[in-house]
C-alpha cells in the first residue's frame, strides 16, 4: 500500500493513519512487516515485555548466554499456498529463519519447529512439509533439534503453520546490526529482486507473466561467510522479505539515523518481475525476497565484497545500488533515469498478505 | 480416551488401532501428546528431519554450542479459552516453555515470542496476552528477546495463537533425561495433580464442582534450583502437561526401559479434581499440569529432595508416590488401595483438546 503514504511525509514523524488507528482490531497489514507491524511493535509488545532488546529492530537478537555470543530469532510461517513455484512453507520455515541468523553475522545452528495443523488435513501434506524441512535445514546445514505439534478444529488453522526458531554463534569481532549504517557506506544487494512475492502472487492469482516465476528462497549463511572473509567489518545485513527492500531500507535508515539515496536503474529486477509488477500496479521495491540481503559495507571494500558475492551461487546477480548519505536521515530516495528523485517510503503494510 | 486401552496391552508392543492410521489425516488427538504424538513425531517428523536428536523423547534439546551446553525448547500455545481461572494462554506461553527448559536442569534465559493473529480479534485482547506474557517473564527470570507477528483471515485462527522456543545454560555435571530412570528411584510428584484440565474444562463446558479450580500454572526452574541444591544427580524431570502424569511416567518408562510402580493413595489429587474427574468419568492421572513436575531420584537423596520441595513456594505439596522398578520394564502400573494394581498406559490422545 506505499500509493497510501504521501512522498512528502517526514519518515521520523510518520504516525498511522486515523481511521486504522482507532480501529481498535488487528487487521491484516499488521502482519505485513510495514508500518502497521513496527507499531504493533513499538506500542503493545515493547512495553509488554519491559526490555530494550526487541526495540533493536535487527532480524534477530544478538545475547551474551555464559561466555557464548547467541543469535536468537524467531518466525511463524502462513504463507498460502503451502506449495508454490520453487518451494514451499517448509523451505521458507527453514531459511527465512536460517536468514534472519546470518543477518547477524551468526552461523545457524540449530532450529526449533513447531506445527500448529488444521483437522483434517492429510497427512501426506505434513510430511512434505517436513521432509522440505528436514532437506532445506541439511542444505542450510543446521539441525532441526526440537519441534512440537498442535491440532485445532477445522476452521481455526489453515492446513498448516509451523513457527521455526534458530540459534548461532556470532564469531568475535563481528558487529553488524541496522544502527551501523554510516554515511559513506556502500549498499549492496545480492542478487535480483522481488521473484518471492511474484511467485506467490502469480500461484495464488492463476496470473502468468509469460514465463514461470520462481521463489527465490535459499539460505544465506554461507554468502554472509563469504562476505565476512573479505572484512569482518560489514555494518548492515538485512534480508529484504515482507515490505521487501523498501521495508528493510527504511528500517536501517530510521534506526542509524543516516539517509540512504538508490540508483534506480542499478536495481536488478527481472524482466518477469517488471512485467507483473506493471500489469499489478505494484513497486518491484515493496515486493518480497526470500533468498537476497542487502549489505551496508565500508565503501574501500565495497568492490571486493561485490566479487565475492558474484562468486558465490546465491549472488551470482550482486550489484552496487546505492549509498548512504548525511542528508535526509531517516529516508529513503532513489534517483530515477529521468534525472529525478523520489521518496521510498515504509509501506503501511504488506501488498500481498501471507507471503511468508 | 486411556479407556480405550485394555489393561492387558503391553505398552512396548503397542501400536495405534487400525481405523486412526488408515485415516490419512490430522485428527484431534495428533496434537494431544499421547500415542498419537509419538506416532506422528516418529514416522513423519523424526525421518524427515534425519537426526536422533529429536526421538530423544526430552522436553528440550540439550546441544553443544561453542563451550556451552545449550537448553532449546520450542511449544505453541492454542488454548482456548485464552483466559481461565488462574492464568491465560500467555502465562502458558511462558511458564510452559521455561518449564521445558527446567525440566532437563537448565537455567532458562531468554525466549522469542511469534503471534499468528487472526484479523479483527480486538487490540486490547493482544495487549492482555502481551502483558501477561511480560508479567511470566519477570517472575520466572527471563527476557523475551526477539519475536513475530502474523496475521491470518478471519475463519483461519482463533484470536491469538502464541508459540515461543527458550534456550538456557546446563550446568556442569546435570544429565537429566528420560533414560537415566533406573530400578530403585524414587518417584515424586512436585504437588497436587489434576489442577490445569480441571480449571479449562471448567470454563469451557460451564460447569461447576463447587469450588472454583484455578490452573497451577507456574514457573519451575526455581524448584529445581533447589532439587539441583540437594545434589546435581537428579535423574528425570517431567512436567506432566498433555496427556498428565499417565504420559510422563509412560514415556520415561519406555525411554529407559524400565517399570513405573506407582501407589494410589500416595498421589495427591485434590477434591475438586477427583469430584470434576468423578463426574465426568475422567482419570486424574491423566488431566493436564501445567506448574507440577515429576522427579525420579537416587532412592538415598529422596527425604532430603522432598524436604526441598515442600520448602519451596512450588513444591509445597510434593509427596513420594512410587518408585522405579525392574519388573514389566516400560509399563506403568498402580498398586490400588484394594491391594490390586492396574496398568496406566500411554493415552492415545488428550481427554480434551487445546488444553494449552
Amino acid at each position: 500500500m506505499p500509493e497510501q503514504l504521501a512522498d512528502t511525509v517526514d519518515p521520523a514523524n510518520w504516525t498511522c493513519p486515523a481511521p486504522l488507528r482507532d480501529q481498535p482490531v488487528v487487521v491484516m497489514g499488521h502482519g505485513g512487516g510495514g508500518a502497521l507491524s513496527a507499531e504493533l511493535m513499538e506500542q503493545v509488545f515493547a512495553p509488554a515485555y519491559g526490555n530494550a532488546v526487541l526495540t533493536g529492530l535487527a532480524d534477530s537478537a544478538v545475547l551474551e548466554l555464559g561466555s557464548a555470543r547467541l543469535a536468537f530469532s524467531t518466525d511463524s510461517y502462513v504463507v498460502r499456498p503451502l506449495f508454490f513455484p520453487g518451494g514451499s512453507l517448509g523451505d521458507l520455515a527453514v531459511n527465512g529463519t536460517v536468514n534472519d541468523l546470518a543477518m547477524s553475522g551468526a552461523t545457524p545452528a540449530y532450529l526449533s519447529a513447531a506445527f500448529i495443523l488444521e483437522e483434517g488435513v492429510e497427512l501426506t501434506v505434513v510430511d512434505r512439509i517436513a521432509r522440505a524441512m528436514g532437506a532445506a535445514a541439511e542444505a542450510a546445514g543446521v539441525t532441526v533439534a526440537t519441534g512440537d505439534t498442535k491440532v485445532v478444529e477445522t476452521g481455526h488453522g489453515d492446513g498448516v503453520y509451523v513457527t521455526t526458531a534458530g540459534v548461532g554463534l556470532v564469531p568475535d569481532g563481528v558487529d553488524i546490526r541496522p544502527q551501523r549504517a554510516r554515511p559513506g557506506d556502500a549498499v549492496i544487494v545480492s542478487g535480483p529482486i522481488g521473484l518471492h512475492g511474484v511467485a506467490i502472487m502469480s500461484v495464488r492469482e492463476g496470473l502468468e507473466f509469460g514465463v514461470e516465476v520462481s521463489s527465490d528462497t535459499a539460505p544465506l549463511a554461507d554468502l554472509v561467510a563469504a562476505v565476512l572473509a573479505v572484512t569482518p567489518d560489514v555494518h548492515v545485513l538485512r534480508d529484504p522479505t515482507r515490505g521487501g527492500l523498501a521495508a528493510s531500507l527504511n528500517e536501517i535508515a530510521r534506526a542509524s539515523g543516516t539517509g540512504v539515496r538508490l540508483r534506480e536503474r542499478a536495481i536488478p529486477v527481472p524482466d518477469a518481475v517488471a512485467n507483473a509488477c506493471g500489469f499489478l500496479g505494484l513497486d518491484p521495491l515493496y515486493v518480497a525476497n526470500e533468498g537476497r540481503l542487502v549489505a551496508f559495507v565500508p565503501p574501500a571494500a565495497a568492490e571486493e565484497i561485490l566479487a565475492a558475492m558474484r562468486a558465490h551461487p546465491q549472488g551470482g546477480g550482486a550489484a552496487l545500488i546505492g549509498e548512504c548519505v548525511a542528508e535526509h536521515p531517516g529516508m529513503v530516495v532513489v534517483s530515477t533515469g529521468l534525472g529525478g528523485t523520489r521518496v521510498v517510503d515504509l509501506p503501511l503494510g504488506e501488498q500481498l498478505p501471507r507471503i511468508c
